[in-house]
């Protein structure tokens, strides 16, 4: 097996794409920028899902389907909606072998659809809050497409929820933040800044986007999750009103909030390695790989591999899925085995060869630290649920150390640029500008306001002069 | 609350219709042909979804994701496969504010792209079987939309598979049926004849179509799910080549099958009446609602209602899920409340009314048979769990007995027409025809035949008079 990855700091895109495919995460699809989602990617994303769903389904929202194609006149109904998303939008104008009377356009998102049948079902106080989410493609043209991260469909998550008062769609937009960090975090070990986007970076037709900003290994940031508070935008644009309690017509307050397949693409580059893919273990589909070796293909196949089955069935039922896979490619070398799990990020490997057999031990190896250790057969079990835990609080400690070893402070302007020049990374600051302002510096830095800090820290804005700026990290992003 | 349901033997389409607005399964979109799927009616697609992926899963398949949309060439390799989906395909001709070199089909079904991708990744024997499976939307423009029945846009799972040989890709079309019929039977309750396709019924581009063919109550036939010898039509078409045991380059064997969102309109039509729907217990995504109930307000809010949250938790835990609800629409009659959950098809209902509680029990209605019961406190628990599995098996027997009563044997293509003109349902009757005999069967008495059934009854055919003819069932269908 050929060692082919890039190294990272040759070739920081290529190491990327190398990863994906060594790991066949993903493949180009026929049409360009489209992608597939093969099964071991298809596997993180199912993961992350069931995750998220949960949290979802315990803050109280329910799963709905809404449908693929829009009406472009939708789209123009709300000013700032239209500007944002027309440019990017893949059009359906012919269907069942005729023309169609009104262009339909493939969902980008939804906002415009869903708030056409919330105007419908929404009649009283009483219908709400109304709190719903949908999982589904969608697709948003891309002229430079990456795998994962920039792709003319992805999938995603979009929750769309209507409620009575701006102070209880502003607290929903806050709880789904609050749920994006604590999943990116607790389960993808992303360490992330959930703070305020700039005038300049808001979604088009949010009064307030909230965002989860992570830092790539290349210092590069990505935004991993966003959530909406829309105000009475859609809900004008689209009549969505209710008779309150006092007896009258109002309109409701909504909030939107998604997550998409791009996460994939952060897990990749805050964790992976020249080696290949590193999956932090709460994601990984197979968490432990068990290799029966001998250079005897026969004594592997019989003698060793019922005991791999046995302990593949005792870690299974301990860990309480199947997330074990007994490798059973005897045909290859053992070197070329173990790095087909080191690249598919597998993160432990269990090795059961003659003399560990021979010793009532078995060769555990972690994948993210590369330790070896040498365990016995009663304590096998235990120890793995040890390492798991142990391997997924050290790929989240080393993203945030490497994260704050890489944020820095600008005082000016001008600092701002030399650290953005010189060093990369997250450059804190105090920002009060306008959307000229952040235009301004992505054209001379190629850096962009990422979010405001939370909290009440504010200072001199660094391009106006200004006191009472608040607290904003700066980076150059995806 | 508006008993507005059309009873089933006045006018059955809009009794149909109005179950799923009662129950608030879902809506038609603002395109033509499309329809949302409301909370109540995703969650069971949810449950569906969850049963049959475990079953793919342990049956050896991996999820992927293939892209929405396919280039209109790649139809057009498979000869029958283009004839057979051209006319219903949405296209997309503008996409990033531009207009593409080729159109693109929104997919009808994924054998093409998945063909094309299956091609670059299988090289040798040591790569097969390819099981793989995904769930997503796909539309086929319809001029006569219904809801979940038939409509521009669904969801389903469609599975490709490619093999060695032609005796396994069988064995999986097969295999990929009895997983249907299991699903189908144990948890949708829903009684259905598994068999061969006739030639005119097959899948575009197939060898062999098997179905899973299911009664409604009025006695139509619904295919609710297919499974495909596909021979090696795609793997040509496609170029899906592999180095065989023998060092010789060969052509892979494929199959294809899906279930769709169709199987929410076979439920309804299956198990409902004419107060509305009846879903089975082990999809119901609510399987008892429990309601406080007194004419005091206050009381059942504040004495009442601790003691419901308290059954709610204590049925939660014991049931494995939040399959419990607690009814507080207090500002609502108690018929009106009661009418609710009839109308949702809620299994079981629980009242706590004053007189219950201070004679220590609790009101069970059931929603297949209505039958009433006051249970004891302390058997509350066991008594829902077993009146809920006896619903289920109720279910499935009143369904499978209305099949069976509403089944006929025809010697001849008379008494066949004279049954579907008089009595309608299922008519066996021995068959060898040819397609052309199907289109006239069709034409003449609006049946098609829907399935060939197991088994090795042969006899004269009924349009041709020769022998060996095999036992078929003709149906009107949906």
């Amino acid at each position: 097996m050929a060692r082919n990855i890039t190294p990272r700091n040759e070739n920081y895109s290529q190491w990327y794409l190398d990863v994906i495919k060594a790991a066949e995460l993903a493949d180009y699809a026929p049409v360009r920028g489209c992608m597939v989602i093969r099964p071991t990617g298809y596997a993180i994303w199912e993961n992350i899902q069931a995750k998220l769903d949960a949290e979802i389904k315990r803050t109280g929202h329910v799963n709905a389907y809404f449908p693929l194609l829009i009406p472009e006149s939708f789209f123009r109904k709300e000013a700032e909606h239209v500007e944002g998303f027309a440019p990017e939008l893949a059009m359906v104008t012919h269907a069942g072998g005729e023309e169609l009377e009104e262009p339909l356009a493939v969902r980008s998102t939804s906002e415009t659809v869903i708030g056409h049948m919330y105007a419908k079902w929404i009649q009283s106080w009483r219908d709400l809050p109304v709190l719903m989410n949908q999982w589904c493609n969608v697709m948003r043209w891309e002229k430079r497409p990456r795998l994962f991260l920039r792709t003319s469909e992805f999938l995603w998550q979009e929750g769309h929820t209507a409620h009575e008062t701006e102070q209880e769609a502003r607290e929903e937009m806050l709880r789904m933040l609050e749920v994006y960090r604590k999943v990116l975090e607790e389960e993808l070990a992303i360490p992330v800044l959930a703070g305020e986007k700039t005038a300049g970076e808001r979604f088009p037709g949010a009064v307030d986007t909230h965002t989860c900003e992570a830092m790539m290994s290349d210092k590069r940031a990505l935004q991993a999750a966003t959530s909406h508070f829309l105000g009475q935008n859609f809900s004008r644009a689209f009549g969505i009103q209710f008779q309150n309690r006092e007896g009258e017509l109002a309109y409701c307050w909504t909030t939107s909030w998604g997550l998409s397949t791009r996460t994939v693409g952060a897990l990749i580059m805050v964790h992976s390695d020249d080696d290949g893919l590193i999956i932090p273990p709460r994601i990984a589909p197979i968490k432990a790989a068990i290799l029966p070796i001998s250079k005897d293909e026969s004594i592997a196949a019989n003698d060793i591999l019922p005991k791999a089955k046995e302990l593949s069935a005792k870690l299974d039922d301990e860990l309480g899925g199947m997330f074990t896979k007994v490798d059973t490619d005897f045909h290859m070398r053992p070197g070329d085995r173990f790095f087909a799990h080191l690249q598919k990020g597998v993160p432990v490997r269990l090795e059961l060869g003659e003399k560990d057999i021979a010793a009532g031990t078995v060769r555990l190896v972690r994948r993210d630290t590369g330790a070896k250790m040498d365990v016995k057969n009663d304590e096998v079990i235990p120890t793995v649920k040890k390492v798991l835990a142990d391997i997924q609080a050290n790929l989240f400690s080393r993203a945030k150390n490497f994260r704050d070893e890489n944020t820095h402070d600008a005082s000016s302007y001008e600092e701002l640029k030399e650290i953005i020049a010189d060093k990369g990374g997250f450059v804190r600051a105090y920002f009060g500008g306008t959307k000229d302002d952040e235009t301004r510096i992505r054209e001379e830095t190629g850096a962009t306001p990422r979010c405001i800090l939370p909290g009440n820290d504010t200072g001199k804005c660094i391009i106006t002069g200004n006191d009472g700026a608040r607290l904003t990290v700066f980076a150059k992003a995806y």
